[in-house]
């Protein structure tokens, strides 16, 4: 998994019958110390994620492990909202 | 997933028995303010996008999760055309 | 799906029992103008691509759809050879 | 499969019902000789891998092999605490 | 599919249930022409590939599709020892 932040979010309304009406954020990708990286993610969320909030997403088939999800078109989720990131003796993320 | 805008098509008529008649769609990818990656991905559509609309595809196993492409042996799809996108308070996107 | 142009050939005779014997393909890859990529892959085909040939190719588990494939341990796979690619209103491909 | 050294852990109290309560590792990777890779993995680990211990991580589906793992909704796995890594005639890892 | 030549071994005695005792090589990936490559995979071999021996190394699902790697938590195998690489009309790899 992958630590990343909430920018933003999409909108599609003429899409795949198969792809349900969750939101999709746009994420913005954080390496391990939580510096920006150049790239992003648009991700289902069913957790309720909000902007700025830091998030684990998971990619690929795991997007689509959650009950109700296994026949939504995503390759995406976010799966957490993070509460702390701890390197080393040191919290790097504390909200 | 990410963001991409359709560029044009691919045809092929010698082909894998397995490979449906979708249409086949170059995208180039977008990062996530809009402006084009030095990436393209070849997508099967099934919503209709037209040229330089954007959309959103889906990659892996996620491209034949709709009901009747289990067996299509496609890697990309599009799941969506994109209405709008907002990053912070900002729509960069609302054509 | 990624474009990509025939270039050679791999054999393996001693090998994992479910590796097929189908041909296996040395590809570069391509980018949408049709420019070579300092990427290759070694894909299945069944299509009977020739040299020089530009194909369409699959990767992951999109590798192992069509029928009698399930159970040969490959990532990659012709699935069609191009006849033409349209980029706007030219086209870049038409043998 | 990839080797990591382990550097700290990530906490979610927020997240989706299918997420497990293991353990989850924040790992730095590693090229073949040890030296660390500016990429890094959030894993679930299940072995008990202490902080600064090289270990081994699979990605993808496979994360989600281990009994009771399969609707565990994540992208990467620790699969073993490493004794020893040989390259040609030299240990370079040997703890 | 990627060409890869054996490099070394990894040994982890704390793992897994899931993970076979399958031996686990050190990859180092080569290009089309055989010149070696910044990266590496650690993938399962049950071919009995040697050191300095060219291997044809088979990522993600495929690694588990061999009848009893099917609960193996490994993302990477080695699916056969390469006996030759054809590329136009030269024969670039003939041990």
């Amino acid at each position: 998994m992958q630590l990343a932040r909430v920018r933003g979010t999409v909108v599609c309304t003429q899409k795949l019958p198969s792809l349900r009406g969750s939101k999709l954020l746009v994420l913005e990708m954080l390496d391990e110390t939580g510096q920006p990286l150049p790239q992003y993610e648009v991700a289902a969320d069913l957790v309720g994620a909000g902007r700025d909030e830091w998030v684990l997403v998971s990619r690929g088939s795991a997007a689509r492990v959650e009950p109700g999800q296994e026949n939504n078109p995503i390759d995406a989720m976010v799966i957490g909202i993070i509460d702390t990131v701890t390197i080393g003796n040191q919290q790097i993320y504390n909200p």
